[in-house]
C-alpha cells in the first residue's frame, strides 16, 4: 500500500512529510502513466502539474476554497487526491471518471467546460461573490500560458486588477507551450519574467552556497529555500502584470513543491488578487514524454508504458485535409492557413513546413483567427482557418460580422464535428450547423467521405465572395459512397423502387443513409438516399425531390434544433410543401462522455433504430386518417 | 467656401498651410455640429478625432495605405475628407450617409461592423497580406482606450507583436472613456504612460521655453514642436506594450494635429508595427459636449446646436428594465448586475446608483461579462447581465458552455433586439432568437409591453438552475396589451369568431399581431391571437392550440432562419400536427440603415402585409386543393 492509498482527500495531504510527498508524487506519476496507457488521455499535462497541484491543495482549504483548472484537462492529479485516486483504471471509458472536473463526481470540481481561457472569469465572479456575501473563501484559478492568449483572459485581467477585495490567486502554469510552443507577445513578457536577472541571480547565489557546503543535506535545502523566499517570493509588481496593477510572484519553480506551497501561502495572505507564476515543463518525471518533441504527451493515444510507444494512428478525416490543403497551397499562391494553437490536430503541420510564411498559428485566440482571417481576405489573399467544430463557437460574432457582413473569401474547415465523445458535452461539435445557418451569405459543406472532404476543399477555396465552411467528424472516415446520379447540385446514393422515402444525409451519416436503405428496401419500401454536399443554402433540388415522395427523412450528426434537418423543414413549409418530414439529429442536450458509436447508439443515430423509425412513419402514411385528428379541425 | 468645401480627398489635406489646417479642423467642427443637430448621432466621439484624422490623412496615402476605424462611428470627419462633406445633410438618413463606415459609399471605407475591438485583428490580416503579397502599403487601425479592453484586441496585440514585418501603426485614441470612463486594470496602465514623468517634464520645459519668448509666434511653435519630437516622439519600447515586444511613440496630444503627424510620420518610417498614443478629449471644442458630464454627447438624439440642449427623450423599453431591477435589488440581496461599457444605455446606472458593491462594469467584454456571472452564480448570487441583443452574439459560446453546461442562475436581458434601423446592419438585434434555442436549458423570454417586461424580469430571476433571457427593442414601448385568458403559460390576446387562425407573437409583435387580428375579423376570419411570453421551451399549450385552428402565423421581429418561429413549425411538425404554418420574421440578410418603423415596412412586417397574406392563405385552404399537387404524390 503507497502513500497514494491513504489519500482520501486533501487533508491527509497536510500530514504528510516532505519524503511522503516525494514519494506521493512519484506513485501518481506511475498512476498517471498507467492509467493513460490504456486508454490514452492527457498524459504530459497532468505530469507537468504534480508537485503544483500537491501545493495547492496543501495550501487551499477545497472545497471551502475553490479550485478553477482551465481547460480541465490538467485535472487528473486533482482528482486523484480528492479522493478518486482508486478509479483511475476506469479513466475516460463510460460510466468511468469523466478526463476534466465533473461536478457529478464531486464536489471539489466546479468547472466542467472544456474551453480554453474562461477560469479568470469565473474565478472573478466567484470571488466577488464571496466578498459580497462576506465569506472567507479563496479562489485559485490555473491557468497555463497558452490559455493567457485567449482574449477572455485579458477581459478578466483587466477586471480582477481593480477587483482589490477579491481573494483570488491566478497561478500561472508556465510551460511556454499550450499545445505547441505558445504564440505571440505574451510569450516574450512572460519569458521576460522568467529570464529576469533578479531570478537568475538568485539561482547563481544559491548555488555557489550550496556547492560551498559540505555534505549537502535537509538543512541546506531549508537553506535554499529561506534564500528563495527572501528575494523571489515577495508578493511585488513586475512587468506585464504591473502595468495591468496586478499583484506577482514568482518566477517559481513549478516542481519545486515547497518553493510553490511559499509561493501560494505569501499569496494567500496578501488578500487581494495574486499571480503567481510557476515554470513546469509538461511530461515532466516521464521520459518517453519528456523526449516526445511534437506535444510531450499533451494528448495521447493508448501507449505502451515501458517504451512510451504510441499505438500506431489510423487514418482520419483530418488526414485528407492535410494533404489536400497543401495540393492547393501548391496550386494557389494566396491561399493561406490559419489555425488556434493547434497546428499537428487540424492537420495544418505539412502546409507549415511547405508554406511557413503562408501559415499562422495566432494562439488561443479563435475570434482574431476569424477577424485576422477576414483582413487577409481584403488585402488579396484567401486564408482557410482550421478549427475544432466546438471552438467555432467562440468566433460566432466574427464569422458573421467580420466575414460574413463584408463577404471575405474565408474558408473555415471544422474538424472533430458531430459527436467526438470521449472529451465530454464541451466538445461535442454539435452546434456549428445550427448557429451558421443564421449567418447570410455564408455556405455550408458537410463532406460524406474523404473524397468528397477533397473536392469541396477545393470548391470552397473557390468562392471568394463569401465564407465558406467544411465540417466532419472525429476519427477514421468510411468507405467512399459513390453517388449513382445528380440533381441539381445534390449526389444521389441510391435510388431504387417507388418514390416512398427520401433520405436527405448530411455529411458522415451518407453512409449511415445507405445501410437505412438497404434495410428499407428489404423490406419492399423504396428509397432515395441523396447527399446535398452544400447543406446551405439550402439547394432547390431538394424542394423538387420533397415534393416527388410521400416521406422524408433528415439525418445529421448535428443538434436537432434549428440544423440541417430544420433549415430544411422551414424550407419545405414556406415553399408549400407538405410531405411529412422526420428529422434525425442529436438532441439538444449536453451529452455525457463515451466512445462516438456508443453515443450515436443511445440518441438513435443507427441505422437500425432509423429504419425502424421510416418503416412505422410509411405504415402509418399508408393507414386511413384517424377519425380524431378529422374532428379537431 | 470654407476650407471644407475645397476638400475632394485626403490628397488636398496634404497642400494647406497650418493657418487653413486650423481654419479647416474649425469648419469639420462645425459641420459635425450642425449635421447631428436634426439627426442625433456620435458627435463626441467625432469632435475628439478632428485633429487626428487630418494627420492621419495627411501621412498616409488612404485608399492605398487602409485606414481601419475600430467601433466605426468615429469616422464622420473621415468621412468628410474623402468627399463626403457635402453630403452630410443627409447624414443617418434612409439613402443617405451611414453614421458608420461603408464600402458602398467610398473606397476609402474598409469595415463597416460596429462590434468593438476588432480592428486590430483587421489590421493585421491586411498587413500579412500585403506582407505576403509585396505591396508596400500601411494599414492603420483606430482605436480606443475603451475597445482595447475587449478580448479580442489583446488576442491581435499577441500576434501584431511578432509580426515583424507588418507596415501596421496602431492609433490608440486613448480618452479614457469608451462610452463611460474605462474600467479596470487597462486603465492603469494607460494612466502610467499618460502621466509618465517624461512626458510631464517636456511639458513643463515647453511651456517654460515658451513664456521666456516675448511675442511667442511661428517659430516658437515650431520650437515647440522640435522639442516635443525630440523627446516624446522616439520609437520606443514603453510600459504594457514593451512587456509585448511592441514599439511605441507617445504620448502624444491628439488634438495638437502637427504633432501627430510627427509622431505618425516616425511610426511609418519604423517598419514595422508601432503604437502611437495620442490623448484626446471626447467633445473637443464644442463646450456643450464638453461640460456634459454623462458621456460627453457620445450618442446624442437630436438637440439645439446654439443651447447644447438636447430633445427631451420619451419613454423607452429600457425605463421599465431600470425601474423594476431597483425594485427586485431592493428585495434581493443577492441580485448583482453586469453591463459591458454601457451602465447608462442598458438602464443599470439607477442599480448602480443605488447598489454599487453589487454593479460591476467589465469594460467592453461581453465574454467575461457571461463568465464572470457563472462565477458569481456559483458563488450563491443572482448576476443580472444587460447587454444590446447584437452584442450578446460575443458571449454566445459563454452562455453555452459556462452559463447553460453548468446550470447557472444568469439572468441576461437583452435591450435593442429586433430592428434598430438608425445604426445600420450590425447594430440589428436580430440573431438572439436563433443561436439561444440551441442552448439546452436555457429559457427565453419576449415581453410584449413594459407590464410584461417587468413581470418576466421577476420571473427570469427566480429562475436559479439555468440561464434566463429577456429580450425587447428599441424605442418606446407600446401601450400595454391586456391578456383576455391563458392557456398553459401563453397569454390570449384576442379570441373571435370561430378557430381559423391562430396567430402566435412574440415580444413586442403582440401589437402587431392585436392589429391583424381586427383587420381579419373585418372580413369575417375567426382569429386567435397568443403571446407564449416564455418562447423557450415552447409551450405545450401551442402544440394544442395551433391542432385547434386551420392556419398557424408566427411573428417575430428576429431572423426567419431557426428563430421561435421555426422552432414552433419544427415542435408541431415531430407532434405530428400539421396545420398549415405561415412565418413570419426579418429576411435573413444583413439590412441597410434606415428607421425601425420603414425597415418593418420593407420586409413586410407590418398588420396590413401579414393580414394580406393571411387572407390569401386562408382563402387558398379553401379552395380545393390543385389536381397537379396531387398528381405529384
Amino acid at each position: 500500500m503507497g502513500v497514494l492509498d491513504t489519500i482520501s482527500g486533501p487533508q491527509d495531504l497536510r500530514r504528510l512529510s516532505d519524503d511522503e510527498l516525494t514519494t506521493l508524487a512519484a506513485e501518481i506519476r506511475d498512476r498517471l502513466i498507467t492509467s493513460c496507457a490504456p486508454v490514452g488521455g492527457h498524459l504530459g499535462p497532468n505530469l507537468g502539474v504534480v508537485e503544483l497541484t500537491l501545493a495547492i491543495h496543501r495550501t487551499f482549504d477545497s472545497p471551502r476554497d475553490r479550485v478553477v483548472w482551465d481547460t480541465g484537462h490538467q485535472a487528473y492529479v486533482h482528482k486523484m487526491v480528492t479522493g478518486r485516486a482508486a478509479e483511475f483504471d476506469r479513466l475516460r471509458v463510460e460510466g468511468g471518471l469523466s478526463g476534466y472536473p465533473s461536478r457529478s463526481e464531486s464536489d471539489h470540481d466546479l468547472v466542467e467546460n472544456s474551453h480554453a481561457s474562461t477560469s479568470l472569469s469565473y474565478a472573478d465572479g466567484l470571488a466577488k461573490a464571496y466578498a459580497i456575501r462576506g465569506e472567507d473563501r479563496h479562489v485559485v484559478a490555473v491557468i497555463g500560458d497558452g490559455a493567457l492568449t485567449g482574449g477572455m483572459a485579458w477581459e478578466a485581467l483587466n477586471n480582477i486588477a481593480v477587483a482589490e477585495d477579491s481573494r483570488l490567486v491566478i497561478v500561472v502554469n508556465d510551460n511556454g507551450r499550450s499545445y505547441t510552443p505558445t504564440i505571440g507577445g505574451l510569450t516574450t513578457a512572460l519569458t521576460r519574467l522568467r529570464t529576469s536577472p533578479r531570478y537568475e541571480q538568485v539561482l547563481d547565489l544559491v548555488k555557489r552556497r550550496l556547492n560551498a557546503v559540505p555534505g549537502v543535506g535537509p538543512a541546506a535545502y531549508d537553506a535554499l529555500h529561506a534564500m528563495k523566499k527572501g528575494v523571489k517570493d515577495a508578493v511585488a509588481p513586475q512587468g506585464l502584470f504591473e502595468d495591468l496593477g496586478l499583484k506577482y510572484v514568482g518566477p517559481v519553480d513549478g516542481h519545486d513543491r515547497a518553493a510553490v506551497e511559499h509561493a501560494l501561502s505569501q499569496a494567500k495572505k496578501f488578500g487581494g488578487p495574486v499571480i503567481v507564476h510557476a515554470i513546469t515543463r509538461k511530461g515532466f518525471g516521464y521520459d518517453a514524454a519528456e523526449r516526445h518533441e511534437a506535444d510531450q504527451f499533451h494528448q495521447v493515444g493508448p501507449f505502451d508504458p515501458d517504451s512510451g510507444e504510441q499505438d500506431p494512428k489510423g487514418t482520419i478525416w483530418t488526414n485528407a485535409f492535410t494533404e489536400e490543403i497543401v495540393r492547393i497551397g501548391q496550386r494557389r499562391q494566396d491561399v493561406v492557413a490559419i489555425t488556434a494553437a493547434m497546428m499537428h490536430p487540424t492537420g495544418l503541420h505539412q502546409f507549415q513546413a511547405r508554406f511557413p510564411e503562408r501559415t499562422f498559428d495566432v494562439g488561443i485566440a479563435e475570434q482574431h483567427a476569424a477577424t485576422s482571417a477576414a483582413g487577409l481576405a481584403m488585402g488579396g489573399l484567401h486564408p482557410v482557418v482550421a478549427i475544432y467544430a466546438t471552438f467555432l463557437n467562440r468566433a460566432f460574432d466574427q464569422v458573421l460580422m467580420d466575414c460574413a457582413l463584408h463577404r471575405c473569401g474565408v474558408t473555415f474547415v471544422l474538424d472533430r464535428a458531430g459527436v467526438t465523445g470521449d472529451d465530454g458535452a464541451s466538445h461535442n461539435g454539435m452546434w456549428d450547423m445550427s448557429i451558421l445557418q443564421v449567418v447570410p451569405g455564408l455556405r455550408l459543406a458537410a463532406p460524406r467521405d474523404a473524397t468528397r472532404l477533397r473536392e469541396l476543399l477545393n470548391e470552397a477555396v473557390d468562392v471568394d465572395d463569401a465564407p465558406t465552411v467544411l465540417r466532419f467528424p472525429k476519427g477514421p472516415p468510411p468507405d467512399d459512397v459513390p453517388a449513382v446520379d445528380t440533381v441539381g447540385g445534390v449526389d444521389v446514393l441510391v435510388r431504387t423502387g417507388t418514390r416512398d422515402v427520401l433520405v436527405v444525409a448530411v455529411g458522415a451519416m451518407a453512409t449511415t443513409a445507405v445501410d437505412v436503405a438497404e434495410r428499407l428496401v428489404a423490406q419492399g419500401i423504396g428509397v432515395t438516399v441523396v447527399d446535398p454536399r452544400w447543406v446551405k443554402p439550402v439547394d432547390p433540388a431538394l424542394v423538387d425531390l420533397a415534393r416527388q415522395h410521400r416521406l422524408v427523412v433528415s439525418i445529421e450528426d448535428n443538434g436537432e434544433t434549428g440544423g440541417c434537418g430544420a433549415v430544411l423543414l422551414q424550407t419545405l413549409n414556406a415553399a408549400g410543401v407538405t410531405t411529412p418530414f422526420r428529422l434525425h439529429g442529436i438532441p439538444q442536450e449536453f451529452l455525457g462522455h463515451a466512445k462516438r458509436g456508443r453515443i450515436l447508439e443511445q440518441i438513435g443515430l443507427t441505422p437500425q433504430a432509423i429504419a425502424l423509425g421510416i418503416v412505422e412513419d410509411i405504415t402509418a402514411l399508408s393507414d386511413p386518417p384517424r377519425a380524431e385528428v378529422q374532428a379537431d379541425r
